[in-house]
């Protein structure tokens, strides 16, 4: 199965990196405004885009500094199971975050878009992390142009 | 063998696209200023990175307006023999691209690097089409900070 990986390197503490990944206040600088629910383990987060998307995603697994693992148990049809891994590396003052979005069925086109989306996603988390500010929904990058 | 995919759509025509995909002026514009070589069918195009960096691709495979096939053969020992596909596809006013990195033989964390890093440059595309600039080496977005 398909999976999307990518990795950002951002000058913080591990620590710093992993409450921007476990906290409602932190996921609702960089993915989505619209962030609630409860981000501890067993809970369900859920990450809202205005009409154009809803993402509910299970805490499976959480370990300070080094790991965020979530399930997805709504979404898109394509996200429905498949789970949303960060693991953390520390290589001196830079926190390395490796992301991978695994369990995809098919490489469909919106897989393609979702993979450049998230890179644009991580690359907010590295801005709110290293400037103080990132670019959530509904601030984020447009990778794609409407159809007139 | 795992593969990067990503997509973006653009505010052009297919042929527009195409010739920012085939020409070196155009590669110059949103993926590496220091582009050189030959960017017809069998030919070999040479891409620089300062010291960080070369890939030479030798191209496949050319339909204009549809498609842009490389295959590289030169370049950091992950990337060599690996595919490199544009797709385009025509949505009324939009252009979307359809980009597959493909033939890595394992998931390493180099390929997470550069899996992000071909999401900003393909953004860096959409940017020289619709807004008159790129953003290529060595003026990229630095998704990684060095170490201290």
């Amino acid at each position: 199965m398909p999976d999307i990986l990518h990795r950002v390197g951002i000058k913080a503490a591990p620590n710093t990196v992993y409450d921007a990944l476990t906290t409602l206040k932190g996921l609702s600088g960089w993915w989505t405004s619209d962030t609630s629910g409860d981000a501890n383990v067993d809970s369900v987060i859920q990450f809202r885009f205005g009409a154009n998307a809803r993402v509910d995603t299970k805490v499976l697994e959480l370990r300070r500094g080094e790991l965020v693992l979530w399930e997805v148990i709504d979404a898109h049809a394509d996200w429905i199971g498949t789970k949303i891994r960060f693991e953390l590396k520390q290589d001196g003052d830079i926190t390395y975050v490796l992301f991978k979005h695994e369990g995809w069925k098919a490489p469909t086109e919106f897989m393609h878009h979702c993979s450049t989306k998230w890179a644009t996603f991580l690359v907010s988390l590295k801005a709110l992390l290293e400037e103080g500010a990132g670019a959530p929904y509904p601030n984020d990058l447009q990778i794609s142009s409407k159809a007139a």
